[in-house]
C-alpha cells in the first residue's frame, strides 16, 4: 500500500514518534495533521475499545482559540446552539454552519473563561472561517491555534486510568466538562470527552514538546488494565451512531438531516450564522434523514467503505455515506442519508463498482 | 512505512486507480484528495522532468468556481492582485490573503466568461473561506467545487505530447492561458501551466469519471517521448524557486516576506480583503525575506526536510522551511523565511533534532 508521512504541509503530531513506537500501520489526515488509524489488529484494537480502555492520538483535532472583549459573541455568532447558559469549564457540542445552514465542521466548543474559548474542531478550517466572520464583523478578538494536543483515553476502564493518574476527582467530572491539570510538570486539561460511546476522557497536553513523555505516562498507567493503541474506531463509532463530520455530510447537508437539530436553537439572535436558513429549513422540513441499515449477506464490507448509491425498486434515492462490518451484531451496518420519502423497514439495494447488497432500513443507533 | 488511501473525508481523485497501476508508493493529503508523491525512482522521476516529459495526478489541485452577476467583484475581493485588465481565458497567479495581509492560499484565477471563475487552488479551504465573504457582503454569487480535476504534463517534451493529442495550437497559448478541447469526447480545458519550470501543461478533466482514459491516452501519446509518472517534485521546485503555499509559509506570512510583492496592486480597491493590511506592511518594511540557502557536506538532507531553525551566530534568526538535496547543484539546498536583517552571503547554521548543517545564505532562484 502507499505510505504517507509528515512532510511539507502535514505537521507531525506531538505523539507522532510514540506512535510510531506502538506499531502504527495506516493514517489519516485531519487538519493538517497526522491521526492513526491502525496498528495491525483491527480485533483487538476493537476489543479493548469495548471492553478495556484504548488510548488514542486525536492530536489532529485541533483547538481554535478565540480570545478578547468580543470572545463570547463570537462564539456565539459561530453557534447555532444557545451557549447563554455555558459556564467556564463546560463545553458544548455544536453543529457549526455556514449562511446557508450547511453543517461545516462539529466542534466542542470548550468555555476556559468569560473571554476564552476553545473550539475542539472536526476537519475542516474553523480557523480561516472564524478569522473571516471576526474580520468582517469588526469583533475584538484574538484567533490562535494555541499549542495543545488532544490524546484520548476511551473504553470502559478509561476512567480507572485516568483517575489513577490525575486523581479520583476525574470520576466527578460531567460529560463534556474539563478541568486543569499537570502530571510530572506536563500542563493538560481533562475533559470527559471522546469520539465514542464507551465513555472515556481527552487529555489536552498544552506543551507539544512532550507527547512522548504523557503517552508514556499512560501506557504505564494503563498497563494493568491492558491498555493498547487505538484510533477513533469506524466500527464502534457506526454501531454507537456517532456522526462523523465531512464523512457522513456532503455539501449540501444540514443537521436536521443527521439527527443533530437537538443541538439547534431557533430561537437564538439573527446575526448567528446559518440561522435565518435553519429556521427556514426546519420550516419547510427537511428533505433528507439519517437512518441506518442493515445488509445481507456474510462478506464484510471493505474497510472505510463510503458513498455506495442506495436505491429503492431500482430508483437513487441516497447514499451509504459509510459502512463497516458490525463484529458486535455479525452484519454489514452503515449510515443511509435519504429521502425523507423512505423509512425504517423499507428495503433497499447498496451498490458501487459492481458491488450489490441487498438491506433494510433501520433505527439509529444500532441495537 | 504506514500506509493511506482514499477513506472516510479523502476522495479519491478520477486518477487514483491509474496511478496505482503505475505503482505509486507515496501520497500527500490536498484539499481531501491524495496527490501522488512517489513511485519507487525517485532519479527517474527527477530526470524525465527535467529532460523529457512527465504525467502528474494532481486532481486534488480543487477549482473553486464562483458565478453569477458579482462573481468578478468577489475575485476582485478575494484577490490583491489587480484583476480589472484579465480577459476571458486567461489565468493570473494570485497571492491571496486574509485581512490582515497573511497568505492563505496562492491560486491560478481563470476567467472562464465575464461571471465565470475558477480559482485553482493551493491546499486550503478557498470554497469555504469565498462562501463566508460572499455571505457577509450580501453578493449574488453561486461557489461550488465543479467536477474538474487537473493532471499536469511537465517537462521540455510537454508541448510535443500535449501538441500531439490537442493539436499544434496550445502550441500557441501563453502561460496561463487557456482553451476548450476535447478527446474522444472526454471535455478538458488546457491551460500552459504547472508547479514547475521546466515548461509544461495542465489538463483540466471535466469529467471524473473518465480519468482512467484520460491517464491512458496522455501515457500512450507520450511513449515516444519516454513519458512516465512523476508528481509536483520537491527538488525541481525548490531548485526553480517555486514556493509551495502552505509550505514556506506559516500562520503570519504576507507575500512580500516570500517574493511575491511584485503581484500585490496596493492601489486596488479598498474592499479587497487585506489590502489595507498590506499597503501598511509595505510601508513599515516586511520584517522577514525569502532568501535561498546552500549547506556544506556531502550527506543528502532526509525526503521532505523541513522546518529547521536557522541560527547566525547562536542566534535564531528563521526557519528553513524546506530543504532537499540538489540533484542538479549536488548540495543540500533549501528555503530560508528568515529576518531581513541576515542578507545573501551570511553564513548561518541549520538544525533540527540533532542535525547540524553549516551553510550560506544565497539568492533566488538557485544558479
Amino acid at each position: 500500500m502507499p505510505e504517507i508521512a509528515p512532510h511539507t504541509r502535514l505537521r507531525p503530531s506531538p505523539y507522532y514518534d510514540a506512535t510510531l513506537t506502538e506499531g502504527v500501520t495506516s493514517f489519516t489526515p485531519y487538519n493538517q495533521m497526522l491521526i492513526p488509524m491502525g496498528y495491525g489488529d483491527a480485533d483487538a484494537e476493537y476489543d479493548r475499545l469495548m471492553n478495556g480502555v484504548s488510548m488514542w492520538d486525536v492530536g489532529g483535532q485541533r483547538q481554535v482559540q478565540i480570545k478578547g472583549c468580543d470572545a463570547a459573541r463570537l462564539a456565539q455568532i459561530l453557534s447555532p446552539r444557545d451557549l447563554s447558559g455555558q459556564v467556564v469549564g463546560q463545553g458544548k457540542y455544536v453543529p457549526m454552519c455556514n449562511h446557508a445552514g450547511t453543517l461545516i465542521n462539529d466542534p466542542v466548543v470548550n468555555k476556559l473563561d468569560e473571554d476564552l474559548f476553545w473550539f475542539s474542531i472536526a476537519d475542516s478550517d474553523v480557523r480561516l472561517w472564524a478569522r473571516s466572520i471576526a474580520a468582517e464583523r469588526g469583533l475584538e478578538v484574538e484567533i490562535s491555534e494555541p499549542d495543545v494536543s488532544p490524546m484520548a483515553v476511551q473504553g470502559p476502564m478509561a476512567v480507572d486510568v485516568v483517575a489513577s493518574i490525575f486523581g479520583n476527582w476525574v470520576r466527578n467530572l460531567k460529560y463534556f466538562w474539563f478541568g486543569d491539570a499537570e502530571i510530572g510538570c506536563i500542563p493538560v486539561k481533562i475533559a470527559r470527552s471522546g469520539f465514542s460511546k464507551q465513555g472515556g476522557f481527552e487529555i489536552y497536553l498544552m506543551d507539544g514538546s512532550r507527547g512522548d513523555e504523557l503517552w508514556n505516562i499512560v501506557r504505564e498507567a494503563g498497563r494493568p488494565f491492558g491498555i493498547g493503541p487505538g484510533y477513533p474506531n469506524p466500527c464502534e463509532r457506526i454501531e454507537s451512531g456517532l456522526l462523523s463530520c465531512g464523512g457522513d455530510s456532503d455539501d449540501a447537508t444540514n443537521p436536521f438531516e443527521v439527527r443533530l437539530g437537538k443541538f439547534v436553537d431557533l430561537e437564538v439572535d439573527d446575526d448567528v450564522i446559518g440561522i435565518k436558513a435553519l429556521r427556514r429549513i426546519k420550516e419547510e422540513g427537511p428533505k433528507r434523514h439519517q437512518l441506518g441499515l442493515v445488509l445481507e449477506g456474510e462478506m464484510p464490507l471493505p474497510d472505510h467503505a463510503r458513498w455506495y448509491d442506495i436505491r429503492a425498486d431500482g430508483t437513487k434515492i441516497g447514499d451509504m455515506t459509510n459502512g463497516t462490518w458490525s463484529r458486535k451484531l455479525g452484519r454489514n451496518i452503515g449510515f443511509a442519508l435519504i429521502s425523507c420519502a423512505h423509512r425504517v423497514g423499507d428495503r433497499i439495494q447498496v451498490s458501487k463498482e459492481g458491488q450489490k447488497f441487498d438491506g433494510v432500513l433501520c433505527d439509529l443507533p444500532f441495537r
